[in-house]
This record gives C-alpha cells, sequence and structure tokens, in this order.
C-alpha cells in the first residue's frame, strides 16, 4: 500500500505515495480534518478543487452521530459523504484522552459519557475495529489510550502496556469481526505511545511493530509538552519504524514543524490548524500568518496570498473578507478556511518536490525566512 | 433598458428582461439579498453556477461598512465584491423604518444611529444617492419613508408626501451630484408608497410616474399586512404603472406571493426567504417546505428535492444535510441557502415559461397543489 519513490540524500525525508481503494495520496500528505464528516465550513466539491486527496474523520464522533445505524443504511462513510477519495479514522482514543472527567478506563476498554447527551458508551478495542469496519475508511487506527504531558514514569508505562494490548486485540478484531465489509482493503495502522520517556516510546515502538500493522503512527504528540521534546521524540522514533511503511505524526502540526518532522522520515500529518484558525480570522501565506481582522487589510486590494492559485485568491481581495469577517457574514469563515487548506496542500507539495529535488534544506530555509515576514499579532 | 418579450393573454402577468451595463436580467426576476455586500454564507463562483444575474445590496449597511471610502478605493462596489454582473441597491429607507427607535425624520432626511456603535449619521435623498453613485450598482432606489403597518391616515399621507418630495430630490441629484461615476448608466427607480389607503397609493402612484422614473416600486409591503391588503395594493397599483417600466414589490415575498404577483403585472422581487429560512434548517422544494431538522430525515438518502439539478441535490441527501445541521456544521448552512436560492431562480423560469407558453393559471395550480404535498412542521 505503501511506495517510496524517493529518499532524500539530505536527512530522513522521504516522497511516496499510499495507495488505498479509493485512490493514490502522494506523501509527505497533509490530511485535512473532517471530524463530523465534513470539514469544517467546506464542500466536497471544494474539496476535490483544491486537490484533497485524504482527509481524516473520527469514529468517536460519528458513532454518537449520526450513529452506526445511519452509516450501515448509507453503505460507510464514503457513500454517507458522496467522497470517493481516501478517508483515515482516528480511533477515539485521543477524544477519551480530551474528555478526561467523563470516562474511565479499564483493560478492556473505556467507559465514556456522550458529550452531547451525557449518555453512557463503552469503547473497547474490538468495539472501535467494528465501528471502523462499518465506517469503511481506507486506514483505521488502533484504539489507544493518550497519555496527557505530563504523565508519570509509571503511568506512561501502563498506558504503553494497555495500547499494546489494545493494539494486538483491534488487529485480531479486524481479521475475525463477523460485520459486513463496505470497504475489502481497510488498512490498520499501529500507534506508538511512551509520553516523553524515550526507553519507553523505543519500546513501544518495537513491540508495535512487532505486532505488523500497515503503518504506524507517533501518537501522545501536541499534547501540550514542549517542542524540543516532540522534535525529540520523532528524530528518535521515525528510524525505528519499517522504512517500508507510512508514518503519521498524528495532530500535527504547523507548517514549521511539518517541515521539521518530514525531515525526521513523517509521511502523515493532521491538524485542525488551517480550519480552526481560519475560522478565527487567521490566513495562512507563504509571507506568514495574517490576521484578517487587522485595520490595515480594510483597503488591501491584494489576495491573501500574492501568487497563491487557490479559488479564494483568484477571486477575493484582503479588503473583501476583512469587510466580511468584521460584519459576521459565514462566508469570511470558509473563504479563509479554503485558502488555508490550499495554503497547507501547496506546502506539502513544495515540500515533497525539495525530497525529491534534493534540496530540502535549502527550500526549509527559504521557506522559514518568507515564513516570518509579516508580524501581524494573531 | 425594459424589453417586454411576452404579455400572457391569461392576466397581468410579463415575461422580459432588463438591461444594464452589466448584462441582462430575464424578469420575474428574484433577487438575492447580499445586504452586507454577500448573500449570505455563499460564494461568487456559487452564484454565478446557479445563473444568478441580479441580486440586491443595502445602501445603509454598506455606508456603514465597509464605508464608502473602502468602496472608493476599491472603484465602486462590482469591483469590491469582484462582481461582474448586475446590482441593485436598496437606498435605506426600509432600514431607517426598521429602526424606529434610533432616529430622526425631518423634512431634510433622517438622523440615526448606527447599529453597530451608536455613532449618529444623517441620511438626506441627495446623499442616499450620492451613496449608489459611488457603489456604482446598476439600479437605484430613491430614498423613502415606509410608514409601519397599520398607520393612520394622516401618517400614511405624510409620509407620502415626503416621500414624494424625496424623489423628486433624488432625482435632481443624480443628474447634478458631482461625484465621479464608476457606472455611467446607473438607473434610478421611484417608490410608491401610502400604506393600505388605497386612494393615497394611487395618488403616490401618480404622482411618482409624473417624476418619470426607470422603474418603479411598490413599497411598504410585507411590513405585517394581512396579505389580502398587500395582494389589492398590487393589484390596484400595478396597472397603473408603465407598462414599459420594470415594477418591483419590494421584500416579497414567499413562492405562493411571487405566483400571485406576478399575475398581477409585477417583474422583480427581492426576499431574505431562501438565505434566511436556509439558515434555520428549511429546504425550498416543489413539494413543500422541509423542514431537514426532523427526524424523518436521519436515513432518508434522497436528495433534498427529487429532480433538483443544483450543485447540492447532485451531491448530497438529506440524511447527510440533516447529520450536518444537528452537528451545527456551517456547511450545512450553505448547502440549505445554495439550494433554496437554486429553487428560486428555478420557480421563477417556471412563472417566466408559464408567461410565455400562456399557460400560467394552470402552471400555477399545478405549482400550489404540489408545494403543499410536504406537511413538515417548519
Amino acid at each position: 500500500m505503501f511506495e517510496i519513490i524517493k529518499k532524500s540524500k539530505e536527512n530522513n525525508a522521504r516522497a511516496g505515495k499510499i495507495i488505498t481503494s479509493h485512490g493514490e495520496v502522494s506523501t509527505p500528505v497533509f490530511m485535512s480534518v473532517a471530524t463530523q464528516a465534513a470539514v469544517k465550513t467546506i464542500s466536497n466539491e471544494e474539496l476535490r478543487a483544491i486537490g484533497t486527496e485524504l482527509f481524516i474523520a473520527n469514529t468517536y464522533h460519528l458513532y454518537l452521530r449520526p450513529g452506526m445505524d445511519t452509516i450501515e443504511a448509507a453503505g460507510g462513510l464514503h457513500k454517507f459523504m458522496n467522497w470517493e477519495r481516501s478517508i483515515i479514522t482516528d480511533s477515539g482514543g485521543f477524544q477519551v484522552y480530551s474528555m478526561s472527567e467523563l470516562r474511565k478506563i479499564s483493560a478492556e476498554g473505556v467507559e465514556f459519557q456522550s458529550h452531547i447527551d451525557g449518555s453512557t458508551h463503552f469503547f473497547s478495542p474490538e468495539k472501535v475495529i467494528d465501528i471502523q469496519i462499518q465506517l469503511g475508511t481506507d486506514i483505521m487506527m488502533c484504539f489507544d489510550e493518550c497519555p496527557p504531558y505530563p504523565s508519570t514514569r509509571d503511568y506512561a508505562k501502563k498506558s504503553l502496556d494497555l495500547t499494546l494490548d489494545w493494539a494486538k486485540k483491534c488487529k485480531d478484531q479486524l481479521m475475525n469481526s463477523p460485520l459486513r465489509r463496505v470497504n475489502a482493503k481497510q488498512r490498520l495502522f499501529g500507534i506508538v505511545q511512551g509520553s516523553t520517556y524515550m526507553d519507553l516510546r523505543r519500546e513501544s515502538a518495537q513491540k508495535t511493530i512487532d505486532l505488523d500493522f500497515d503503518g504506524y503512527a507517533i501518537g501522545g504528540l501536541a499534547v501540550g509538552e514542549p517542542q524540543e521534546i516532540s522534535k525529540d521524540v520523532v528524530e528518535k522514533i521515525a528510524p525505528l519504524l519499517p522504512e517500508n511503511k507510512p508514518r503519521y505524526a498524528m495532530g500535527v502540526g504547523t507548517p514549521e514543524e511539518i517541515w521539521e518532522y518530514v525531515e525526521r522520515g513523517i509521511d502523515m500529518f493532521d491538524c485542525v490548524l488551517p480550519t480552526r484558525n481560519g475560522r478565527n480570522g487567521q490566513a495562512l501565506t507563504f509571507s506568514g500568518k495574517l490576521n484578517i481582522k487587522n485595520a490595515r487589510y480594510a483597503r488591501d486590494f491584494g489576495p491573501l496570498d500574492n501568487g497563491c492559485e487557490c479559488p479564494v485568491c483568484a477571486e477575493y481581495t484582503r479588503a473583501y473578507i476583512h469587510h466580511l469577517f468584521r460584519c459576521g457574514e459565514l462566508l469570511s469563515l470558509k473563504l479563509l478556511s479554503l485558502h488555508n487548506l490550499y495554503f497547507m496542500l501547496k506546502l506539502m507539495k513544495l515540500i515533497r518536490i525539495a525530497v525529491i529535488e534534493d534540496n530540502f534544506t535549502q527550500s526549509k530555509v527559504e521557506f522559514m525566512e518568507k515564513y516570518s515576514l509579516i508580524k501581524d499579532n494573531n
């Protein structure tokens, strides 16, 4: 399912492609976040227009709403959304982590209360795989426990063991589940945990690899730890993961982080940054982050980003989007989100070309220099 | 600027076209409402895709935000929005009417407080024309006073006289304003007032016609009066208006009302219904109004409207939009609004063809029968 096209001569970066039953995905890839079966404010047509090949939806959210009966009646998530390209699903592990006051973890799984109506539910590794089988997504994630930052070594070790036990159960369930398959070629990724303890991270990586998954994620990043620590974890752990399988840094990241992590051997990323920051008025540009609310844009009749080929920059000016945002027009949230997603996809192409042409270091320096030009208070 | 293509043999309906410096507009026409220089949630690309030829923006709102300096710097409203087809602007008369506690009316104009920051402003007929000259919209409306319902005969008479005096001043200002023209071919419409007093309505119509405008609106409708009264006003007044000029029923209306008013000789309509109701979860369909929030749509995998060719119905199901709406996904507001706008434009085509083919009465009956099929609690 994964093919490396080029390995950098400068560092651990790779350019490749993931093949799913819904198409090819060029890597390194940034995946838009479609938590509730929609990338916030963006239509399928718009996702296609900017070249989206893969996005990430969420098992926990879709299980609660619309619920598996609806998804099954629709014939899976692709049909429910009418999205014909690839979809990956997060397992709900991170959501369970986020709602620490609403859940009880045991060896068998997690009991939690719905954030919508307070109703009680139970996720076991088996159940989470069954849900993902019903969703029919192209890449499934194992159900993991994501330790908070900071965690004690003892907690991190117990959490790691639990995640490993669940990973094995997930793999077995994918083989043995009696559920009807809407997608015969679903792939399953294991997740490396271990918090900030490098020996635990190594242990987690090795034992997860031993279980043999289709790809490997580094989880428990971007949970509040200092950036130097996450960078160090990725630097040490990514090279331990099998070279011929995709590597995924969950919940990462900013444009700067993506350069750093690709350099260290990561192929896949997901983050709410382009859409969430877009809804807060931030436009990502190759000259830096721009706060469209700033008065300086009121009569700036240039596009959000000079030289940008996205549908938003082709049509609208900073002044117009500034006006819409200040008036509370919802259209502005869509325009900023769509531009930002395009920016991320263009960034990934730029990085990919830098890998293929062996000028990663130079391209990264050039990007970083320009990306700090705009000094908006964001 | 107006050409009648067909007069119905059955009633007072007409099919025609309005020609502006930004293109042709087939009539009868339903104009989407772009109060703040955007049809709520909808992009230019989407407006073009569904065949929008003309929408209505608002002088009062645009004067306050983004303000005339910005509009002037952009080179007019068309350039500010990047909209190359026709635009009409309401004069602000209705907004002044709506904020009865924030304004003071005198013979010279209206002093009012901004709904945004409470700052004090003054609109005279001359000022309102100057603003519309700066906006450069294709059709401008005279500054009028819109009496509330109910109004005493005395109030309605005084209001009518004021509106007539302002209409004359508006026309003079359009000729004599020293402002630079971004649109050399702006047209100006007069507005008939007179509340529910038919003799006052007739007087207003005659004296407005005497001033000779490019088109005539019937104002003061849809302000809370019984539908029978508004229908009666239109039935009596429309035929008094010059046949060779477009006739516009301001703020109207529902699909049912549009049939009634076209039948009585009206050519132009505007209403927030398709977008506002869309944002509240209502889909307009040729089988009636559908409330997408209803549980019955949770597993309804048909389109919003069977047989609809709009971009929303081509892509998404009721079940999916139901899910998005219940999750609070902003995308659902856009999808419902866009579908509803398409519905209105399709309705207008249907009505136009009924006029041209002289089967208005039958088409109307058929529409009305089908349009009441869905019994959703809206």
